[in-house]
């Protein structure tokens, strides 16, 4: 294979927020995820050609697209003139919580940098990812795009640059996350929560926070578990997901460490000791989603992906 | 020794919220600190017959002292009505910002339990501090009383109860912490900070929080001196402090891994690699104190205390 033709990439849905890390921790699933597929073309610019997976709703137009801007930027940062088609294919929910506008521009990232033997660094990677999720989440914080990009748990504290510490992940923990059909406009998720925060909350999440890094390193699972609260976003964002309560409970009670929104929501995340308890819990949190609220759902279950974004397939001649 | 009748206990200095870590963070100095010797006395009741390096501040009537309420306290707990006679003798400054109350509370219960040889687990002697503390410092958040008693670097999450957990303390870590001759009372550095943080400035700080447990999991100097950054208190109340700013830049300036106040100072804090830096770093914030706001001050230079507070000397016949 002499040229590279075109090349395919995934990458991952994440769990923004980890429940306690409200903008600040971020995790990436084994499965679903969306797929990019690059190819050469012969007039300069990006163009997205298809996207599949998404009812029609997503924008064809580059520059409203969350992967088309990503590879644009990509382009802009390598100064390549070459030309681009994308494929995008979405196996995520839209609006679900599920860091969709991350992985659809991360998988764009990752598949031009293979097509174009570029070798760009991943840090570069990620802010080109970024500016094409800015597109589609209206803000970008990383705790989708960097798990989506790297795997893992991460951590993003606020900087420039930006930390991003790969947080330990014990052997074995395990995430379901359950999607109910309904939607949720992220950009009013944000909304709701209003400018400030009261102090005597703040104090308890940021305590949160450092226990879930204190119990990841020692592996205790019980502090993991206490830490696992947020009392931040989930008091005023819960009741935009019928059931809430309920499917967090059926969560608990199937053995999860601790359950809250995915990201904004309105999918239902939680946290496992290993893969067993997470399927259990998914089907608990199903059930009660369909018992307490009539809604349908999907459930995904997987250990955490330590590998983060990937090149699935390369084409040439 | 047939009987124990005194016994001579020392609590140590505690620096309260580790500059990001509001209420949340506290950490053990070598010295000051304080001394309570404790007197089996034939009547019963507790009583307080002398408080040295007090400036005569210190009331001596036992409900109304931080060490006397914490022996009451505990004899309570454990119903004994043996009549104690404590000696309380301020080594830290008072309103200071380097957790006094705390300490005296913590020496006064280590004192009785091991004057009255009570073998009382750590966690009731903690609580009994605690509430001897809530009469000293019109609150008691763990912060500097968990710390003076266990020693080390410790995370006090909120809750029912409270979990305590000790952060691994890299070797060598040190500390200057500088008293300038002024004195902020800890009531009013609280009631200053308002009941809400703006969100953006709250997830900085959690962001920090879990980056600095991070940092020292890792002994990663660099990641722990970019987490040691309080966006919630300081603005707030540094300006409470003349000198501060110049103070700080100093303690950067002269390799500290970050600086800050103690608690709601008016002392300052700064954080080191090691003990020859914190030499360093504590002579050039007394002389920025000196220079920027004519004003003398004490420094105090140690490793982090890893054993907290303990028995000194025991007396009987």
């Amino acid at each position: 294979m002499s040229q590279r033709t075109w090349a395919r990439a995934f990458a991952p849905a994440t769990v923004g927020n980890v429940i306690c890390g409200f903008d600040v921790f971020g995790l990436a699933l084994e499965r679903p995820g969306d797929e990019v597929v690059a190819r050469l073309r012969d007039e300069p610019g990006v163009v997205v050609t298809r996207v599949t997976g998404d009812d029609n709703r997503i924008p064809l137009q580059a520059d409203r697209n969350t992967a088309g801007v990503a590879a644009q930027v990509l382009l802009a940062r390598i100064s390549s003139r070459q030309g681009i088609a994308l494929e995008v294919h979405k196996g995520l929910p839209l609006s679900g919580g599920l860091g969709g506008s991350a992985a659809s521009a991360v998988a764009a990232v990752i598949a031009v940098d293979c097509l174009l033997d570029a070798g760009v660094a991943r840090e570069t990677l990620l802010h080109c990812a970024a500016a094409g999720e800015r597109i589609g989440a209206g803000a970008a914080h990383l705790d989708n795009a960097a798990p989506a990009l790297y795997g893992g748990l991460v951590l993003v504290r606020p900087g420039d640059p930006p930390d991003l510490v790969q947080l330990p992940v014990p052997d074995g923990m395990a995430c379901a996350v359950v999607h109910p059909h309904i939607e949720i406009e992220t950009r009013n998720a944000r909304r709701i929560l209003g400018d400030s925060v009261p102090l005597a909350n703040a104090v308890i999440q940021w305590s949160n926070t450092a226990a879930l890094v204190a119990g990841l390193f020692r592996q205790d699972w019980d502090l993991i578990s206490r830490a696992l609260v947020d009392v931040v976003a989930e008091p005023l964002r819960s009741p935009l997901v019928p059931g809430f309560q309920a499917v967090k409970d059926a969560a608990l009670h199937a053995g999860a460490l601790g359950c809250g929104l995915s990201g904004s929501g309105p999918s239902m995340f939680a946290l496992c000791r290993n893969l067993e308890i997470a399927e259990r819990v998914g089907a608990a949190m199903q059930k009660a989603f369909a018992d307490a609220a009539s809604l349908p759902s999907e459930a995904y279950v997987s250990i955490v992906n330590r590998r983060g974004a990937k090149v699935r397939e390369i084409g040439g001649w």
